[in-house]
């Protein structure tokens, strides 16, 4: 018998497996060229070829032993080193090795700084819609995850709401910017009051409360805006990165934490931190790929093929009279459902399109479209997309 | 201020550090030709060949999207697959894609199996001496972990105790075979006996008592020494396994879990260690790895070097009158302690000879020997043993 906290979470995955086996059903039925999938947020653009370049060049020039070996917990010194220095060129930060942690992805990051932080009954808040896993990682450390309902005029976090609910339990505030699911980018200006709103009720409360940034859609920006790095407005802020999305490596596990040394309690987090990878099981980030990817620092994959399918996406689905705040970060569209957002869902998958309900991200009534898919499968959707405006009456 | 349950786990981890750092003091007060490093279980021997060359070709030749991307979270079907076969022909099984999960090293999957299993307060035995991280893993799941004390006289497990032990709490018992600490290979003897304990414990509490079989040394034996593969003798039986050792790849972080058809509840732990690897951070193993050990099914490092060593250690420590039990597996000598144990460890430190403290795998009055290291190192170091065993009065 397994765990009956796993119950549940068995349950939906078998939902969700049995939609995955219908979509590979209806690829058989329909052709694979005529089905419409939006669901996953997997990468299709390559990565860049320096990635290849440096896998192949480390393999022939540095010691296996060193190369595939364990090295300190929190990952190769050098790599550490050669991370921080890129970040303080690009945010002009003052970061060094300690106070870069490699990690298993973004995911394996995050578990890693809640188990750090969190007793039992601790809270974490998150802004919907927000990205499902925070629940079951939260969790996972016996915390609780409370999330601030969403600001459906413009998917900008709630801070109203949002002040109201920190409470003398709240130990972490997780923001994902640019954001899973709805697209959009967060500009200083309201980071700059999240962050005084968090600095007043951490001397209300006299509670250390920590800002975690997660930014695996960091490098995916569009229209020149700027994604501000939160460690800069906020000194309890930690930071959560994965080279998933920047490189198209989301396989391979890799990303990091940033802990400055202005968190609360500075050496202990550290130190807990690099304990916390060990014995979740991680034990350190894969070995070869952080030695990749501390020389590949300054590559990221061509986003204009995203930002390319975000414009015909934009363009079409506003001419079928689709609502949907403008996307301006990550490869999501947020877009509000006509009817009833389960028999949206339904409708469109009669046409062939795969959208992913909004009540999956803590918001019902939208579904997220992910456009990290080929150009060539958004144009032969259109028909159809136009067809599901007509049927659902969007105007 | 970090979690309270995190302050003990950060004393301990400045405890290793400051040994840690006290050898590399005591490298650059002495040079580092003349430290005797026995602490570490980093493999010195290294990966094979073909290792290389499969990483090489599949960068060559594979797609990069999916080399690289987000697969089942359970790894690759062909991965997998070509797994199960290979243990087949090795151990007359019958495993197929479904009863292989592929996982983040022996750690990740030991904590995916034990989140899949376990709910507050079940129990988990093991047998002392053990592999202290144990009792992290299942206190990440919010289980308790029970050794049944050690047999000091050969260090096979203490099967009475065992059965006194086993109760309608046990959730799931963990076997290490070949054995870290103690190097001792338990045989299809000892495995039948413990087997029968179990199902008849079983049938008493109506129970589906777990077997956890943690084998990252499964491929380091001596002497011709046949190692069980124990789903053949108790049904309920999963195995842990990884590349770290025998392909020399430890900070890779490449591993895997079998689920047999044959254990209780078969579909529900499937699934659930499925969406326990995901919600863990985990995700999914790292992906060029998967594919890169399902070409190297047949390779291991060379076992000769550890058997050198072993050779010369067991030779020369009996010489000096050390008593041990016979290293048959894994690179480990488990070393009586002719004085307390702490002092001990102290008097070898005079030596420059690091060794790790018994008591570190619930075992005092013993201390770990790691021969995974240079042979020349272990020459050098017998002369700084021989007074040491003077000094401590071994004889």
């Amino acid at each position: 018998m397994i765990a009956k906290k796993m119950e549940d979470m068995v349950k939906n995955s078998s939902v969700i497996r049995a939609m995955f086996e219908e979509g590979k059903k209806m690829a058989a039925q329909f052709g694979p060229e005529n089905v419409y999938d939006f669901s996953l947020g997997n990468p299709s653009i390559e990565p860049p070829v320096s990635v290849k370049e440096a896998f192949i060049d480390i393999l022939n020039s540095e010691e296996p032993n060193l190369v595939h070996g364990y090295m300190n917990n929190s990952g190769y010194p050098d790599v550490r080193a050669a991370i921080a220095d890129s970040l303080n060129k690009k945010f002009d930060t003052n970061f060094d090795e300690r106070n870069i942690l490699m990690t298993v992805g973004a995911a394996g990051g995050l578990n890693v700084i809640l188990k750090t932080l969190l007793d039992e009954g601790d809270e974490v808040l998150t802004f919907a819609p927000y990205f499902g896993e925070y629940n079951n990682y939260v969790k996972n450390h016996c915390g609780v995850l409370k999330a601030v309902p969403a600001n459906t005029v413009d998917f900008m976090p709630n801070l109203e709401q949002f002040e109201q609910m920190l409470t003398a339990k709240t130990k972490a505030v997780i923001i994902n910017n640019p954001n899973n699911p709805t697209g959009v980018v967060y500009p200083v200006e309201t980071i700059k009051v999240l962050a005084e709103i968090m600095v007043k009720k951490g001397k209300e409360f006299g509670t250390d409360i920590y800002l975690i940034a997660d930014e695996p859609y960091r490098e995916l920006a569009y229209d020149g805006v700027e994604v501000p790095y939160l460690t800069k407005y906020y000194d309890n802020t930690i930071v959560g990165y994965s080279y998933s999305k920047s490189l198209s490596l989301p396989g391979e596990r890799i990303g990091y934490l940033v802990i400055p040394d202005s968190v609360a309690d500075f050496e202990n987090v550290a130190a807990a931190a690099n304990v916390a990878n060990r014995i979740l099981g991680f034990v350190n980030a894969p070995s070869l790929i952080q030695r990749v990817v501390a020389r590949c620092l300054d590559a990221k994959v061509d986003v204009e093929g995203y930002d390319k399918n975000r414009k015909l996406l934009v363009e079409k689905l506003s001419q079928f009279g689709f609502e949907f705040v403008r996307p301006q970060g990550a490869f999501y569209m947020w877009i509000k459902t006509p009817i009833d957002e389960k028999e949206f869902v339904a409708a469109a998958k009669k046409h062939r399109i795969l959208l992913v309900p909004g009540s999956s991200f803590g918001c019902a009534g939208y579904v997220r479209l992910a456009y990290c898919v080929d150009y060539n499968m958004i144009e032969r959707a259109m028909v159809e997309f136009e067809k599901l405006a007509k049927e659902t009456k969007v105007n």
